[in-house]
């Protein structure tokens, strides 16, 4: 049986600072990625977007990134390996905090932004944040992009890993997104987004830029849920998905089951 | 058998920013109280602070503030009851994650300068924090000024309290600190100081400015450890309660016993 | 000739996030109060705000706050005096570089949220700020609370001054707001609220909750732009002054002329 | 007749925390670089610290660096020229109030840590800074490592610039400085860090690495100021200075004279 998994940032207001729509989006995805106060978010934020996502039954997950409200957690800030070990300790532990007073368990950790980047293809940075997940709760499901450093590493240190793939971007032959440099790197056919992700899920394969066949996983989709217009993509592609007979579950109930 | 805890505000740098002499201390107290990053401390110095209370056998408490690095935490800030619940959630939370990971359980939690003062008078704040860590583990200890409204707020709910005395501070009849705007409210002469906590501990009692003498339940002693000098006091202190047969061990270790 | 200023809070995105409507109100005010980085704004948000600002001819002035991101700088943080002295000069100064690269002169100082609060009624808050734009430039003109110690200060130390009212707000026979804690304090009927301000610019006087006739002045207008309707207010409010006969026209230009 | 300048970072210390030795300092050289509020320094420090330098009869100077306490400004942070660009605008304009409240003039702009780094190698950047700092106040004097792209950014907009040279700091045959990477970095012996920074201020050369001798042109030294050893090493390099008849002095009153 085929079965997938939506996710979505969530939690990214900050004090007076609205952001998204959230509970719109808890409708539509299966797993919630919430920020934990380093790139956005609150303490108020992520009490609110918790008690949300276990209302709305939607499975949980960390969202640590770079202490850069700013930035937003977008840009890169060198730092060392044991800096970024401990930033997520303290992220993904504050957070956890806010599942306790809610009654409800952590599913997964997704870095965010720069971070999720960089832990994509540098080695040392994908193993400090395995780690740092691992030591604080090894059940918990690391999320990264499909293939990358981050899931190596969290394969390699015992963590389940769920491999994430993008329903509005490109692929290279070799698997890896294309630039956002690339002109091709965006797919703004709403149906050509949703052929390539029901492809991707039900044959875990996709047609990278240059027309060859690639093999691609995918555990997990990311989806963005920051305009009305992104709402009605979800809502299309969940449709989609459905009529070629894929669940839609969390990646933790899919483990269980 | 006399028993008291010796208490430290520890873990007060942050990133570039060194402050306190927290090795010399940990050889001299029973209980550290870590900063949490909100008033001061980075997740850096957390996991430093955590380990070093580990390997020098302190027993280890959270020790959260406002969010307030540039005022550390010692300024009133107009808030909701609820966004103290939620930012000392989020502060012990991300605390407990750096015991997790040097295997160490978290003893208590004492709030720091501002939200201390506020809560040792103002009900609704006590009842927030006494709430927040309950919810958090309610095996953990609150500390709180002897006889506040935080130790009556932690009772409440069911945490195990301890009455915190200071050493270097002078009481009004009605058993409240003299404030500091009085001249008479610091006790500067070092044996005095001594003298004053020896009374406390081992009779329960200590003579307040008119010179009445008034019951003061000592749990734990709060020390500072900025200076030289005060570094020099506390082992005096200790000299003169181990004198007096007094035990000097963390507040978690008289419980159990 | 019967003049008035309408002024507005501008400037209070802060990186990633957006808040307000600024290019919309810019065609309704004459006077705007933008954000200097502390209690919202960046430096980004500040140069493009003072450019739009340039482009619509409406009158720049700077809105200092609480260095308090978190509280949009309307809680109320316990500092002293010389704190506020300096955090105003800083940050009238950054503002006054932005104006600078974009060719203006700086018109006026209008404190925000809590420290606008706070400068009304406490004398030594209100003399530290005069004191600080004084300072920076005795030639900008202080915007305060009509009546206010703020507007004392200014007058003291010899600043222009520009008494503001509010328009959704009800005053007590003593001439200060009725609180907001009062079920009174708010005018939410429209029509009520244009003819309550165009009482208190035509005539110097306004009905207070007990039906006292009482004396009001009123340099400037404070303005809302947070959500459509409060536009629509705008309009509503900038015809029915124009109906009277009134110009609209910033401080400056009604004191040079 | 050989002038050179001395220079340091002061105005460092943030909130409670205090760093360096700036009275001891001032002592010493003859232009001080002012942190500005983003990866040091705070609105009440750098009031105190214009006008330590006011009082010490040392030339002024803005010290902005990236918005980032956190990593103390010595972390590249990946930007925008844009926003960089605007950085400087605030942070070099927030500086000058202070300077205006102390009735001085600022004489020159050195950018921080990274920022520096950056600006010494990355020509948009370098640009950006200059840029910024010629719209403020086109008569200030830019430092930038010697050779550097600062220093031709600062030329070619028309700024006066001043080539910087570091005490401790080995050259490449290039001209650029070794990287901290290499053993053979940074010069340890005080004898010999005299040696050569009289060497580069009396003959406009300096011994690189490979024994080649190289032109390094150089109108000011960089001293550190962070530990008492620090401020011997610079009372001996003034005195071995003062005995080749180099007279020390700001660059601001050698470009006078």
């Amino acid at each position: 049986m085929l079965t997938v998994d939506l996710n979505c940032d969530l939690g990214e207001s900050f004090g007076h600072y609205k952001l998204g729509q959230d509970e719109q989006v808890l409708d539509l995805i299966t797993s919630a990625n919430i920020a934990c106060g380093y790139h956005a978010g609150d303490h108020n934020v992520m009490s609110n977007t918790v008690q949300l996502a276990v209302e709305k039954n939607v499975a949980i997950g960390a969202h640590p990134g770079f202490n850069d409200l700013f930035g937003f957690g977008r840009r890169n800030i060198d730092t060392s390996p044991r800096d970024i070990y401990n930033s997520v300790v303290y992220q993904v532990n504050a957070l956890s905090g806010f599942c306790k007073i809610h009654r409800v368990n952590m599913q997964h950790v997704k870095p965010h932004g720069a971070l999720f980047n960089i832990a994509s293809v540098k080695k040392e940075v994908a193993e400090a944040i395995a780690e740092a997940v691992y030591d604080t709760n090894p059940s918990l499901i690391l999320y990264g992009l499909s293939g990358s450093e981050l899931i190596v590493a969290g394969e390699k240190i015992g963590l389940n890993v769920a491999n994430e793939v993008f329903a509005d971007r490109t692929y290279q032959p070799n698997g890896t997104l294309t630039s956002r440099k690339d002109p091709n790197a965006m797919i703004k056919d709403v149906d050509e987004a949703i052929e390539r992700v029901t492809q991707i899920v039900s044959k875990g394969e996709t047609t990278a830029v240059d027309g060859t066949i690639i093999p691609l996983k995918a555990d997990t989709v990311c989806i963005h849920g920051d305009e009305p217009s992104a709402l009605i993509f979800v809502q299309k592609l969940r449709l989609a998905l459905l009529d070629e007979g894929v669940i839609l579950q969390s990646v933790g109930n899919t483990r269980k089951s």
